[in-house]
């Protein structure tokens, strides 16, 4: 194999190793990134005074040739090809003759690839972003629907207070929101041309940076080339922002799948999105739930053995880098999956209210029995302690504390008057939690008001 | 021992138990955080009419008491004591008596340590953004001091290009620069109160959740009440700011270890800054740098084992949340010492120049020897295969290549002419990468002074 | 402050660096260790020629009285003890005079602090082997006490086919067994005695390393001496056995957390292993399992940031290895309290056959229909889909398929005759599942009495 | 597409969602593993009274048929396939018809794909052990060549005392030894088969565990039928082993990456084994070696991602245990390159004594001064504050110690004499650390042989 680099090598190298330092295999991925950055830099170099314009719309066309190459899967790859940089040089350079061997002028493949991938992850956060979005709208739908639908709200897996259905499924909105806004400042800090910093020290051509940066859509340029070649931050930042996501569908999918249960029996999960045992006939499981909840652990992978590999490297460019892509690939892939797959699960989702209702009848209440000794004065840390000793009372006898009778509460305190049956009820309870955020119905509307502008909701 | 929540339960907590779940050992570094949003929690009472102005005044200079003996360390902690926030309570009624129990209206340990670990996370981000900032300016002082002194630039931990120490020194800023913007951003998506949230669905009473937002010190108010006890986003996100910051102290130090080596002698560490051996007398070790590169994994662990602590938890608040704290009190502290001593360390660091140069003698001007011929018309590609030759040619006579003569060059390849010895001098090379960011004298010292801007050098 | 190494540094170190750099803090739970190896080491100094019998006797009273200060907690550290080995020897020479610096000829901290960790590890995987067969032998205490009792078994958290509570409780046991396995293998693995390797090479006295690994209670030497300061392979392998026994401690803990929900109500945990709320009076929460799934979380940051800290060590000893002793400890010190309170929360817990059997009518037994087509010669593939036709049925007319009639299942498939109601039945269920490892009564009990005998149950 | 599961299903399962929850992708490895599976188990259903010998030798005749296909690259995958499993019963039906459809009695993909998978992690460690004790048997061939070449040993990459080529290529060797142990203990835990279990409760059918545990090559079964179908500690064996083996690939990595720079020398990369630069024509790059450094970060990725996903899961198959298989896959071929081509390079590996040698002039005999005045009685801690004082005198006048007069060295100290030379000599430090492990002849070359013995080299 003959390769670009090989002119001061006496001997060819092994096909193991070959095939050890070779990333083809992955960053074919970046073929169109690659040439977008190899057509922008032959203009640039016309700028410089190393091309005529000539030879760099020779080069152009040339480029245009091999995209549409891939484009239409006919690239045929060479064994030497060592990454998607070198294939696509040696092809230019088979479809224009020796002209193409100057387009490597002032750049490197250090300069080249961080220029190539760059690009990769600003599209790849922009189409993440757009998933997030969908589900979003998913659960912005999913929580309209069924706003006030009253659920029970759990602390420790144990019953606390009634919630509602649209309350619960916006919980889950807002931390998408956060993951949009990590993912557009990932976004920005990718967003920056290494374009001129060559292999380490900068371009010996006076290329123009700023307008490399803006041909190929960057914000800006980096400030110190050597800081160019070996930042890796926003590979990081992307594989971080990730994971979050991962977290985040890892508690909805827990979530979901308890509600699927025959014990809660909340949900229905829709057919289309479980599967059946190739042993028992009755099962229905929630697969795609339980795959994403799995899927956190490798999203958290990813980026922990990213950071690892970045540790301690020595110096500015160290082929330790290559292992830069795979994760990402594999997070984006991941993603493109599990978002569209929990959009489209969380669009086809039966609730069942009844089921709900059944589980609201236990003890729910018992904070707002206790509000109820407060707004009569009782230091709310006492009300806390009478409240105790009713559940307790009740427990005893075996039955809800909404079976006791006027007369039970006021023997354990004598605070209890008759108007304390209004608050012994689900809406009630929901309506008195009017602070920005809870559950009362104005504050619902407000709160999915918000979440839908956020998403575009209306738009869509 | 007594519980604040103790009233329904028949039997005393095992001590082993007590031990297991008490957090007080860590979260009483939470204690100002503790007593301001208890303090603003009074005031709002007031506003929600449980308090009176009295009442809430009383119970505010009591608080303010308890803060004191916290400030003197002569607060007495309790057996029965579970966490700051019950500590501060039980203190606070032993000193105003009943009227102390009223505080807890309305609000839950949820929303209160969400809101205590919000504030003190804040902080914390301001700290470290100093301790960053204050390294940013030893370095510039660093790159200032020598700004030009030639040094050997590396790829691969081989001699690449001529670069110099003041373009190093600042290619070590710019990624503190990212930190600093990370730790920002993390900080913006802390200073959203949660006050108000109350266990999990809202607080039952009408209290001003952007006044109490305002007064402590927060951008805004989270707005979903389940999402504000269950988020803890803030956490991965200042856990995932401190591993990177920890990612560049380990690449800084493990090239500050390889120039203080023998066979480099770049630098020379303060003794200050190194320690010896117990049973070598010559030694002088870089221990701190060491030290400091170690800890990188330490941060990047906190950051792995929190994620997976968040995997897949079924509802809004579980205990596994009280995992939270230590890996950040922990990120913190251990940056609090990395960072002043890395400042430290390059503020007294002693450069050699002429052991630089040494290694500026061997073979790092072949690029500008190819750059030469692409700049003559040569495709880069030719010219890269005609300077592998001369290479090679020099190593076969054991020489450097500024050694042959020009007699030689030309029988590589005539276009070899006398001009080619101005391309052959370290001082030529580092002048001829004039692009911004590269090693060119001009383009130095507007990275210098962008790096000073961006830092607050001058004012300093 | 004045060193140990300090002889050839001209100033002294900066306070923070001091701080920065020593490891007292946390090494000073070795000084048990430290000094038996002192001990030893003394001793076999007088087989070198290096000591005389009494300089000897008298370095060992004097560690001796090292010793009981540390034990009795009137040890007075000194500002300038770096770690415990000084800390030590220092005061041992202040005790017994000079003689006390003849001790550390030919010894190096790096082989003292390798010896003294790994003896710390093997105490640490001797207690740790104590706790998990003291909860190995509360799960068979459980078993036993229901061993037959059905319990719904769940695959992907969907009802699946009937076991039995002992069934469920033992399968909880044998993954402590390999825990145990694994505990032992790592302990193997660090039983053996760097002492002798001196800094890195060897030590130039002839020390008696076999002589000292055997006092000390090790099992064999290193090999190599440079290995032997440099291996920290069996700190992570510490760290990754806990780990392991972290996640088995996350899937108990999961289970029961469900279990004990309202919507299963299988089991109660008692009230010493339970919590209240804050603000919810009704509350008792299952914080402790909550926890230990949490710290599942710490146990794998320990062990991934330890691998990091690792990756990438230039040299035999370096200073980064400093940063393995907080991780095992902090894991230690987690297991030392997670296992027996999981232990005794086993011990104490409360099941409830009734709810178990309420959620047991609910199509468990589909399985066993196939499986009985199956035994009338009808492929099972085919079965399977017959018995699917019936599930649908049963769904469609909403009642359970024990509802169903003989004359409904015959118009699915003709094949069903009246024995079909035999296997309709929970205990014909698990009486048919008679393998090794399944549910029938002869097949647990035999489980049973192995998992006895791999815990010494009997013997308890 | 028609499910094997598909009887109680009313609606085509989305395509997005059948290519998330597939397998088949990746599991198509175990193909080999799930015919001698699925042979095992028909020969077993002919024992249970479930088939006819003539059944089960129809199916093994099909089955073989399909192995062939798949060996031949001749099967067809159908869209329906969605694991290796239901791709294999699916032509096997095909092949034989309706008889092909009972080969699935009593059998779920439950137990069957574990017992897929650790037939395949068995071979995977066999596979591995093989490539270690060949990179074993190339480092005992380096240090065998070179065993007493002088070599400077490093602490904290600073120069220590001397060592040679030999003990360091065996230092290396060691580590080798544990893996292999610990993957031969990874391999006793994966080698139980679970064939039988059942989806979780055990098999209705009177099948013989331990014969088809035998005729599958495992070593025992099982014990619990729940605990058969959720335990995936195997796989986290695995990879915990296979990030122990990259670590101690990245700590020799990045020992020779230093050995083989500008500054140090010790090495020649062989060409085979090193890559040039797109833009510097002189470079040679010990590519290989970073790249194996970085992958240690990939490895370690792989077993975090893995723990994660394993903590919490509620029952015994969750569909997140599908994660289980790429991370395995992925490390094994990850260290299949890594470890054949680290034992390429080690052979092909040039060592330069005579770059060594200059290194060794620099001070490394400070502890042999101070041993020196231990032999004569001085207790070691004053010796090495002696040798101390030596070294700053040296350094004063810019030379080394061994430059330094009987004079210089008695005004310091009166102790030394004239056979002080004797020590001050790299040949006499190597020979005078003679215990085993240690640097003396006598002393490497038993560890030669004991390593010779531990990686069957004359055997080879």
């Amino acid at each position: 194999m003959s390769k670009l680099w090989g002119g001061r090598f006496s001997r060819q190298i092994d096909e193991l190793v070959h095939h050890f330092n070779e990333s083809l295999t992955f960053d074919r991925r970046l073929y169109d990134e690659d040439i977008n950055g190899s057509v922008a830099w032959a203009r640039g170099l016309v700028g410089a005074g190393v091309l005529t314009a000539d030879e760099a719309e020779t080069i152009v066309a040339g480029l245009e040739q091999v995209r549409d190459e891939f484009d239409s899967g006919t690239f045929v790859y060479e064994p030497a090809d060592e990454d998607i940089h070198s294939a696509v040089e040696r092809r230019l350079t088979e479809l224009i003759g020796p002209v193409g061997g100057k387009l490597h002028t002032g750049r490197s493949r250090n300069d080249q690839v961080a220029t190539d991938f760059r690009l990769w992850v600003m599209r790849a956060c922009d189409e993440l972003d757009g998933h997030l979005q969908q589900l979003q709208q998913a659960l912005v739908g999913s929580a309209e629907a069924h706003l006030h639908v009253p659920l029970p709200g759990y602390t420790h897996l144990q019953h606390a207070q009634p919630i509602t259905w649209g309350h619960w499924a916006l919980s889950h909105f807002w931390p998408l929101a956060r993951d949009r806004e990590r993912l557009g400042q990932a976004r920005g800090r990718t967003a920056v041309s290494p374009l001129g910093a060559a292999a380490l020290a900068g371009c010996a051509f006076p290329i123009d940076r700023d307008g490399l940066a803006q041909a190929l859509g960057f914000e800006g340029i980096t400030p110190n080339s050597l800081d160019a070649v070996s930042d890796r931050d926003f590979v990081a930042d992307f594989l971080y922002v990730a994971a979050m996501i991962g977290l985040h569908m890892s508690r909805i999918s827990e979530q979901l799948i308890l509600y699927s249960t025959a014990e809660f029996r909340f949900v229905r999960i829709d057919d289309g999105y479980s599967t059946g045992s190739s042993i028992m006939p009755q099962k229905k499981n929630a697969d795609t739930l339980e795959l994403t909840r799995g899927k956190s652990g490798r999203l958290l992978g990813n980026l922990a053995g990213m950071l690892a590999t970045l540790k301690g490297l020595p110096s500015t460019y160290d082929k330790d880098l290559q292992e830069d892509k795979e994760p990402v690939f594999d997070a984006f892939d991941t993603l493109c999956v599990v978002l569209p797959v929990m959009a489209g699960l969380i669009d086809t989702l039966t609730i069942n209210p009844q089921h709900m209702a059944v589980q609201l009848e236990s003890g729910l209440l018992a904070t707002d029995l206790a509000d109820y000794l407060a707004k009569k004065g009782m230091p709310f840390r006492e009300a806390h302690g009478v409240v105790g000793r009713i559940v307790r009372l009740a427990e005893e006898r075996g039955v809800e504390i909404t079976a006791l009778s006027l007369g039970d509460l006021q023997q354990v305190n004598p605070t209890f008057q008759a108007d304390v049956v209004s608050v012994l009820d689900v809406k009630a309870s929901l309506a008195s939690r009017a602070v920005p955020g809870g559950t009362a119905p104005e504050a619902l509307a407000a709160q999915l008001q918000a979440a839908k502008e956020a998403c575009g909701f209306n738009a869509a």
